[in-house]
C-alpha cells in the first residue's frame, strides 16, 4: 500500500452566514478563529479554528454560483469535505490519477490556509468529497 | 471560552456496504482498518483506520431502523459526524446543556472503539451532527 496521507488537515463546513457560525463555532470549540480569508477565485469566505492537529474550516459562499452556495441550496449547511495533508502533491495527484480515480484539478490550484490543493470525486470515496493538501514551504 | 475537545477523534463515514468501502479506503488512505466492530445496539458494524492522530469511522447499517440507513436513504453515502475526544464526557455534557446545546443522550452511552459518547443535535453546529467521545480507560 502506498500511504501519502500525513494527517486530517480539516474538515470543511459549509455555513450560511459565517459570522454567526464563526461565534457558535468558537463556543462548541471553545476557541476563537486563527485566521479568516477570502478566496476570491472560489468566491468562498473561509475562516479556520484548531483542534489538536486538526483544523475546522468553516466556508461562506459570497457568489451563487459558488460550489458552497450550490451545496447549501442542495442539501443544507453542514459537512463538506476532508482535506488530508500530503507532502508531495503532485506525486499524491500522480499516484491517484493512476489508480484511476477522478481529480478535480489537472494541476495542483492555490486554496486558503497557504495550500496547494487538489481535490477527488466523491464518487471514489463513498460520497466524501476528498481534498489533498500541501503547505506552501 | 471553555475548551472541552482536545483533537478530533475521528469522523464518521456512512457507507451502503462495508467491505467494498473498507477496500476502498484502505486504497485511498493507503493503511488497512485497524478494528473492525458490531455495534448491536446501534445495528451498525464499523471499521477505523488510523490518519495521524485522528481515525476515519466507517459504518454500514445492519437493520433498516438503523440511523445509519435512514442517513443513506435520505442523503446517500457521505460523511456522517465529527468525533471529539473530551477528557471528561459527563463534565462536557452538563456544560454543552447549560449552554442550551440539545443533546441526543442524557447519559453517556456505550459506542464503538471503547468509548463512551453523547451527541449533539445538527441543529446547534450548523448541520453537522456532533460527537462527544472519551476513551474508556
Amino acid at each position: 500500500m502506498t500511504t501519502f496521507f500525513q494527517k486530517v488537515e480539516h474538515i470543511g463546513i459549509a455555513v450560511r452566514d459565517i459570522h454567526v457560525a464563526n461565534e457558535h463555532y468558537s463556543k462548541l470549540l471553545g476557541v476563537p478563529p486563527y485566521k479568516s480569508e477570502e478566496v476570491v477565485s472560489e468566491h468562498v469566505i473561509t475562516s479556520f479554528f484548531k483542534v489538536g492537529e486538526t483544523k475546522i474550516e468553516l466556508l461562506q459562499a459570497t457568489h451563487e454560483d459558488s460550489a458552497i452556495a450550490k451545496f447549501i441550496e442542495k442539501r443544507g449547511e453542514g459537512m463538506h469535505h476532508i482535506a488530508y495533508d500530503v507532502p508531495d502533491i503532485v506525486a499524491a495527484m500522480q499516484y491517484f490519477a493512476e489508480q484511476g480515480y477522478t481529480l478535480l484539478q489537472q494541476q495542483p490550484k492555490r486554496g486558503a490556509d497557504n495550500k496547494l490543493i487538489c481535490f477527488i470525486h466523491p464518487k471514489n470515496c463513498h460520497g466524501v468529497l476528498t481534498e489533498l493538501c500541501q503547505e506552501i514551504s
